[in-house]
């Protein structure tokens, strides 16, 4: 049995639990949703259909690019229902012989005017758009990594961190000096290695740009690592699955404030990570830190982390806000990255991936303050 | 008065003239929507509110980022609102003074379940979620490009050819071998001559992959511009604005059935580009290459084209859809791409950026089929 099919089990035992007949998932442009992947191996761009009778219908966009990823039960090419998601649908009802009456849930994501069409067009089923439902059972299945996704993460984190140490060497003499210098070192060293590409947009911001959480543009032909803070957040993709580090360059004389804001960065983030350990709130590691950075009069204008994966974003979150129930339980894997911003003196942020195991956390890379 | 005050005067007419007192845009992490960026020049990460008095407040993200680009009357932190969409709306509402009991219009993409917590929890308005208002009014708007967005991309036209005949050059010489070679030499040259970053990712597909609509990976370090068909589609973001050109590199001696590909898709780009005019229906020149292809035995599997702007795919559509009823009129910029894909012969496409004018329609950029 491949992974893929020991995870689409767990989902359909939860349809039959649940008396969900049929489950639809979509990703395409400005409704992405890597649960196909995960799901299929299907690296984006179809519809996705899962009958309560187990069996998977994929809809790709591109049919000879699915041949190649996709593992899946039965494939139908989208051009078949003139690439429009409510005729693929009906398509699927009766392709799977799903019988009228039964619950078929489409994403939580579908947008209010797009449920209305659904549930007019299909109106022989009873269509169900929320925002638990299978979207959470697959997000929590998601958050918590199995075997075959730990090991991708011990690869990615190894190359990760094999491309940290380069940049530190090449940053300190100087062959690479500019934001773009640093980001296309990143992403051609990572493809080199075999990675798809990174997992987000690299942000390279030297001293000038580094007051800006996510720096914009992203990256630029200035400076990076001259005098003051210079911040590089990167992720490299690996088999779909993304790392996400962030590390501060330091260069000449710092100002008190400067020097203020590293402290409280490395203390905040000693502080987190002596907190992930399984069965610990999420929440209160964020709240944690923020009452640490508030003691000391600053404000963390972000969340402190978030689960990584097919996403670079993905469940658990680490924010301290009040709907945040996440518990951390071992095989999640989690990015927290605590920083402090000064339009004046600039910006410092540190992050790395922790996998949370049943007695803590092991730190899967190693990025740090660097001195040049 | 700034061209964002100009777009946002339009807006505001049209919330007077359909009794709509506020507006509210949401551009966040899985929510994106550059009509903020249109609107106020704000890169990204905020909410923007229109209240139909002429009044526009910014809530960004990052306060410190939003001071540097952000043209609009006020500005609070998203921070100040725990970063909730729901109670910053609320703070809008107080704080622009909108009488209770008005029309308030949310982004029409929102979510079955989000748009009833909103009901749930703005009860003393008249929520409105819908895909035409004011999202088809901001669409028209900016499906229509005004005098300082086509000024933009006279510049970034000429860039992109630019680096076409680098490109050419680069890669007749062998300097630049690989699909890694080529994305990287787009994007830095990009770079150093003020362009943001690219629109969208590069997709260079070599002869083994080039039968994918869209590569996936979208590019890596195997061989570029060997025997047979190599895509290259590419898009220079500069000023926010993207242009979107595919070239097909051709390589040693073709098959048949390649021969016969390039010639459809050269024939079928002709045919096109006759019908570009104010005036002629998107979707007649949608379904006139779709027919001339089927005639040929072939089908193309994606649409024909697409406007460009903020966004790499935005309206006007050139789909063969029975719902696309879009005209063409003067100032829209579309780009245009025909093309055939074989699993076994690999694929060609070919794509150009027009400005449609009175008379006929403007070719921007030069993007062809190179032969090595």
């Amino acid at each position: 049995m491949t992974s893929y099919q020991k995870r689409r089990g767990k989902i359909y035992d939860w349809m039959a639990m649940e008396g969900v007949n049929l489950v639809m998932i979509e990703d395409f442009e400005n409704r992405r949703n890597p649960a196909i992947r995960w799901l299929t191996g299907q690296p984006g761009d179809a519809l996705l259909f899962l009958s309560v009778d187990k069996t998977s219908l994929l809809v790709p966009w591109d049919i000879n690019m699915a041949m190649l990823y996709a593992d899946t039960d039965a494939m139908l090419p989208y051009g078949d229902f003139e690439r429009q998601p409510i005729k693929a649908l009906k398509g699927a009802l009766e392709r799977l012989g799903i019988p009228a009456g039964t619950k078929v849930e489409i994403p939580g994501t579908t947008s209010y005017p797009r449920f209305l069409n659904f549930v007019n067009d299909v109106s022989d089923y009873d269509i169900i758009c929320r925002e638990g439902g299978v979207w959470s059972e697959i997000e929590r299945c998601r958050a918590i990594k199995d075997e075959s996704e730990i090991k991708i993460y011990q690869k990615v984190s190894a190359l990760t961190d094999e491309i940290i140490y380069l940049l530190e060497d090449q940053i300190k003499s100087k062959k690479l000096k500019t934001e773009s210098d640093v980001a296309f070192f990143i992403d051609s060293e990572g493809r080199k290695r075999g990675c798809e590409g990174t997992g987000f947009d690299i942000i390279a911001a030297g001293p000038s740009r580094s007051f800006g959480i996510h720096a914009f543009p992203s990256f630029t032909s200035e400076n990076f690592g001259g005098n003051g803070f210079s911040i590089l957040d990167f992720g490299l993709k690996y088999a779909g699955y993304t790392s996400d580090v962030t590390l501060t360059f330091v260069s000449g004389q710092l100002s008190k404030v400067q020097e203020k804001m590293l402290s409280l960065v490395d203390k905040a983030y000693k502080l987190a990570l002596s907190m992930m350990k399984s069965g610990e709130y999420a929440r209160n590691i964020a709240i944690a830190v923020d009452t640490y950075f508030n003691r000391h009069k600053r404000t963390m204008p972000h969340a402190l982390g978030h689960g990584i994966g097919l996403e670079a974003h993905e469940a658990p979150s680490l924010r301290s806000r009040s709907d945040n129930d996440w518990v951390l339980e071992p095989g999640m894997i989690i990015a927290f990255e605590p920083g402090l911003y000064d339009p004046v003196h600039g910006g410092c942020r540190l992050e790395n991936d922790v996998l949370i195991t049943k007695n803590g956390a092991e730190v899967l890379t190693n990025s740090h303050i660097v001195y040049l």
